[in-house]
């Protein structure tokens, strides 16, 4: 097996055979029942999120290009095929009608990086019935995946106001496929670097790593490791302070930092990875001064987020950069979003439920964003997709996928990264809060909500005879 | 590409060429470092979860079936080895040492689906330094994600009293490795099913699924869509109740199960998805009674936990089965465990780090477990590893690999299940309470009390020097 397994796995699961699989079984009984049935129109599911937690103001739309692929490849593989016979649930014209069948539908999407509020598509499906309700498990999958990442990780860019960051979890994070995810989306928001390699080649992502307790408690003496340290690494070294007593060893960096600058080189920097981090900080850059080094940085980490990162520098602490991990990574303060992928259209007929607090917009959207005068979003119209454009506003969703082809080549993750800059940068005070951030939700259009009410009328007169 | 690709990517990671580029960059640093300075002694590391989360009163290990197919197909490969040369940061020696890299050392660990607790190992490496820090990162992620998973579910199994219990999270859980080893982690608690198809088909863990609200609204009538799935699985359909109006739907399922009954087929069970789930389903269990159909079995669902189980089981609602979802696949409470991979002993020497609030427990160490007359667990002890079994206790961890080579077969799904089975219903009720648990810890024994304080009293004559 050569490393195309990895490539696709890393940039989409194109390159698993069994691929089609990771679909929830009842994605399969309804579709067999449709088939059976012959409700096959024209269907139109929008990707959403229902409610923001309350702890996001607003959310960064990602893994749409990972859905994309997965759509441009959806196939039932022999394998997967030979599977499913094995359940002896699928009658016989349904699995040969699955060994045929590929994604021929249309797809308009927000622009990976685009910030996005609640009720707002992400991306909308149009094409057979069959086809769009089959992708509903893994689009949901891969876009919810990494919308929760980059959502948590452009809130730490946000607090860390320009210093440098180093996402560094990918030890706790879910699985293989999360971690160099987690690496993507935290990059794509403005991430520094990432501590992952498979993230690095996979994603050409820019590495960072500093040393680990354990390797300053092998050699007999702290001196002792970070003397060798620096051998190896003469120019990139950061040493970690904390194994024993990190005020003493900063003055040990400093000789360490004075004995490479002897020999032409250069100390990188210190890490400081528990205590008080505020005080320790200020601390350490005064031995530091003191020890003619000012151009070695600190470096913090430690089971921070971007509540962390804010309260530090509030404090003033002389921090230069940021090692965030575990609590970026799995997202500890909203682990999911409440995604969902509804049908909202079929066969020309407005569709919704009416569950209880579960109501669905109707039909194809569009949602509208205008800009004030400073370029900071001023506000969102929930539309129609067929409304027009209103005058100074701009349209989120473009069609990406047309009959299962791609309209274009897949977006360079720096273009996608400069694209969240500028959503970022353009984010007006009240949503750049940390806690109690302002939450703006997309206002629904005349035309949508008349449309809303006749279908809600619809129902009540047809469905529930 | 064959299927290998993804039967490796479900079983471990061995069929990724990259997998051992699933390591943070400082592993890789440390690695020369030592190498350069021929810092090269037999080590040993130790795995485990320094405090246990407030929502937790006990984990479950597991993942580390994985960690060890891991550990047995360690290898960097010429693609891996590339990338790293491109980096520019490593010397041609390093880079040669690693391409004839092996995991060569030892392991030791307790057997999945065991019940643990704060500081005591999982798993413990043994061999040389470089080796066993090589792997730290992938150690921990193979380990950290189910566990934090199988702590999870277990949860829900204690809570469901023997009800019917079915993972439904794929499309919101981390990723598509996050998503099989949830399937899997869920079966080994005890949970019945999943929806997830790709981990049927990979763990052979029963299937389950209903019907999503776009089967409804994809007919004009309710009573269209249910007449409609009847037709397609006489004997296996599960209508969902709650697109509209639960209770009227309740009347509709009625006359469907009525329909196939006439035919010699049965209704299997309705879903309740949103509402007030213990009112509607005593509601909907008095129409389906008194409908003439006692048989058919009322399943829930929507944003549920183990607390939303304990709550309408205490309320007595006539539930048959629970479908868990998100809150379970993320572990939303608890999404990360505090779980580190330690060094230990070096060289024959206790090694420890004094980090505020971190420091860490000296040497190779076993867990000695008493349980009362009942067969429950009345308490552990940590202790050092070569210490002996006391009388009627039994050691939790045995040695599974020695010098890289396993040494018995990977145990099977249903065997694990069977052993964790036993280990929930060995915990006492103290453990059992989803709030509040006694959250019992391991007592240090006296002799690695003593190796402790002497390591100590080591570190601060010695490496603070």
């Amino acid at each position: 097996m050569g490393t195309d397994a990895l490539g696709g796995f890393v940039s989409g699961p194109l390159a698993l055979a069994d691929a089609a699989l990771l679909i929830d079984l009842y994605e399969l009984t309804m579709a067999a029942a449709f088939l059976r049935e012959g409700v096959t129109g024209t269907a139109t599911f929008s990707l959403f999120v229902r409610r923001l937690p309350p702890e996001r103001g607003f959310l960064v739309a990602a893994g749409l290009e990972d859905a994309l692929e997965f759509l441009r490849g959806f196939r039932f593989s022999a394998d997967a095929l030979a599977y499913l016979r094995s359940l002896r649930r699928f009658e016989p014209a349904f699995l040969d009608y699955l060994a045929d069948l590929r994604f021929t539908g249309d797809v308009r999407a927000v622009r990976e990086g685009t910030v996005v509020f609640a009720d707002e598509p992400l991306l909308e499906t149009t094409g057979p019935l069959i086809e769009t309700q089959l992708v509903e498990t893994a689009v949901i999958h891969f876009c919810h995946l990494q919308t929760v990442q980059a959502s948590k990780a452009a809130r730490s860019v946000l607090a860390a106001g320009g210093r440098t960051l180093a996402e560094f979890g990918l030890r706790r994070t879910h699985g293989m496929d999360a971690g160099l995810k987690a690496a993507r989306a935290a990059y794509l928001t403005g991430f520094d670097s990432t501590s992952d390699v498979l993230a690095g080649k996979a994603y050409d992502i820019p590495l960072s790593g500093t040393m680990a307790h354990s390797f300053v408690s092998a050699f007999p003496r702290e001196m002792d490791s970070f003397e060798a340290y620096a051998r190896a690494f003469p120019d990139s070294a950061v040493l970690l302070l904390d194994t024993y007593d990190t005020v003493a060893a900063a003055h040990l960096a400093v000789e360490v930092a004075r004995g490479l600058a002897a020999g032409g080189h250069r100390l990188a920097g210190v890490r400081l990875d528990s205590g008080d981090l505020a005080g320790l900080s200020r601390a350490v850059r005064r031995i530091l001064d003191a020890g003619g080094c000012p151009e070695v940085e600190i470096i913090v980490s430690g089971g921070l987020d971007e509540h962390d990162v804010a309260a530090l520098l509030a404090a003033g602490a002389p921090i230069d950069a940021f090692g965030i991990g575990t609590r970026l990574n799995v997202s500890a303060d909203a682990p999911s979003l409440d995604m969902v992928y509804k049908l909202v259209r079929l066969a020309g007929r407005d569709v919704l439920k009416l569950s209880p607090g579960k109501e669905t917009w109707v039909g194809g959207k569009q949602v509208f964003r205008r800009l004030d005068g400073e370029g900071r979003l001023a506000g969102d119209t929930l539309a129609l997709e067929e409304e027009p454009v209103p005058e100074g506003a701009v349209a989120l969703l473009e069609t990406v996928m047309r009959a299962g082809e791609l309209l274009r080549p897949r977006p360079t993750l720096a273009a996608l990264r400069e694209h969240c800059a500028g959503q970022l940068a353009a984010l007006p005070p009240g949503l750049r809060r940390l806690r109690d951030a302002a939450g703006d939700q997309a206002a629904p259009s005349e035309a949508l909500r008349a449309r809303q009410e006749s279908a809600r009328m619809w129902v009540k007169e047809r469905a529930l005879q």
